[in-house]
């Protein structure tokens, strides 16, 4: 029950209405391991950081039981760093600060021990990239499933569209579904951005929550409304991380496994935004998971024998 | 298990996207009707039209099983008339016309058929004419429902605060929770508005659902994920006509069959936006209204023994 996760491990320093971080770690792969390790174990990660990335962010991953053979430290240059300013509604936010440092010519290798993977989550990170990691496998993993941004269609719209044409689950928010597929009813975008290849996909919409497609099958999942949302840095790649850490732990990948699997992910996506950074993730345990899956299931539970 | 309806009954002009319509037929009593009548008869309405309020639209209102003994007609004054301009996201429009007509001096009077009713529901409407009805009844409804908008928190808000202390469940939608509570988060809105008096409260969010907060529970209802919504206009009130039509047929106020009738209220929205105006809702049956309520059983349905 490997599984392989590939993205960026870098430093944020973010602005919310509510405080402000210093540079505090981040990236697209560190939420995910952070969140996929408490559903399955080991993770192979790839990804690549500079010197200056903390030695103890490494071990503490480490100890978590995600392997770090695919992770290519260059010691004399820096990690990606990445800050922004979010808006008071929480959903939209600016972009102050992009260095790429060593995300600038990434090229990942996929270490031998990581070959026969079952399950491969591409975190958000240039499409070329992404596709390179997919390119490597020997034996095409069970399930593939993809993240992606609104950058990449503006600067890599083809290496994007190449890429999802190989995965099984794509994962966008609502305004990318519109972008992507040009069309403004999510129902007609998820239609088109399914015709490009991916059988799943996977619309985030914030407060809002999240829509599974599949076919002509559609899932609704509510995110938890929650008294205050700190910081949502990193909550769509901590959902990302509960969904393909629960597949991962029980090896299902029908449709009916992934509307379970969503709500894992949106439950560890409302630890996320709790706090800043990882901070969240790293407090939560097992115990503290399983109570707010259970808020979920109160959140959604109606009796329809009444009707 | 009757019904007393309180709200306008009007003409609209809708400019949406996708068309256009001439001088349509609306008003949130009228919506209601339609939507409630599915679920329990008689509804006893109190409302006020002018000389130019077609007479064919109050009998079939009436075959319907809509009592029209307290809707006023004023033969000599026009009926009240809106018009609006819905954008591209379907959730915000401008307002292009109101014309209050009969609507400026609507001085209710509650026929005595009328008293005994055990359901109330208050359509959006001026807050003082909703309080007049509720202090007309001699014994107090088992529930009193009540829908409002932003217009009257700018214009009548001490009124507002007036009428919203009498009842027991209030609508709004997610920015008008905001204004009303000067509280961003819904969840602490929802604690300050409740402090006002209503024991429950229901926040519609358009496409992406709605929130019904008691006490410390919360329910969320998704919306159907539509390929085409084709007229907003009404679908609020339809909604509420729904809610209140099942607990009238069901007579049970209870948290969790209002849980019920809020995917019930949900559905009857979903049917209302397919079409201009009440069009949709004068076409359908019972076995559409069965057929939808499935699907968003299908919708939000998720096995979490698995997790």
């Amino acid at each position: 029950m490997s599984l392989i996760v590939v993205g960026s491990m870098a430093f944020d320093a973010i602005e919310t209405p509510f405080g402000k971080s210093d540079k505090i770690i981040g990236g697209a792969a560190t939420y995910i391991a952070w969140s996929a390790s408490n559903f399955t174990r080991p993770i192979k990660q790839i990804s690549v950081v500079g010197g200056d990335f903390p030695e103890e962010e490494l071990s503490s991953l480490n100890a978590r039981g995600v392997e770090l053979e695919g992770v290519q430290i260059k010691k004399d240059e820096k990690s990606f760093f990445w800050s922004g300013k979010y808006h008071l509604d929480m959903n939209s936010r600016d972009t102050l600060v992009t260095e790429l440092n060593v995300l600038a010519n990434f090229d990942p290798v996929v270490p031998e021990s990581y070959q026969g993977a079952e399950y491969l989550m591409l975190g958000n990170l240039v499409p070329a990239v992404q596709l390179s990691v997919i390119k490597q496998l020997k034996q095409r993993p069970k399930l593939i499933v993809m993240d992606t941004m609104n950058f990449w269609m503006e600067v890599a719209m083809d290496d994007l569209k190449k890429t999802i044409a190989e995965v099984d689950v794509l994962l966008v928010n609502d305004s990318e579904a519109r972008q992507l597929s040009e069309e403004f009813s999510l129902v007609k975008a998820a239609r088109k951005i399914m015709a490009m290849g991916p059988k799943y996909l996977i619309i985030k919409k914030g407060e809002h929550g999240a829509l599974l497609f599949h076919g002509n099958e559609v899932f609704f999942a509510p995110a938890l409304p929650l008294e205050e949302v700190f910081d949502p840095t990193g909550a769509g790649d901590t959902f990302a991380g509960g969904f393909i850490g629960h597949i991962a732990r029980t090896r299902d990948i029908s449709f009916s496994n992934m509307k379970t699997a969503i709500i894992v992910g949106s439950a560890m996506a409302s630890f996320c935004v709790e706090k800043f950074g990882t901070h969240r993730l790293k407090e939560i345990s097992r115990a503290d998971i399983d109570q707010r899956i259970q808020q979920f299931v109160q959140l959604v539970n109606f009796d329809i024998e009444l009707v």
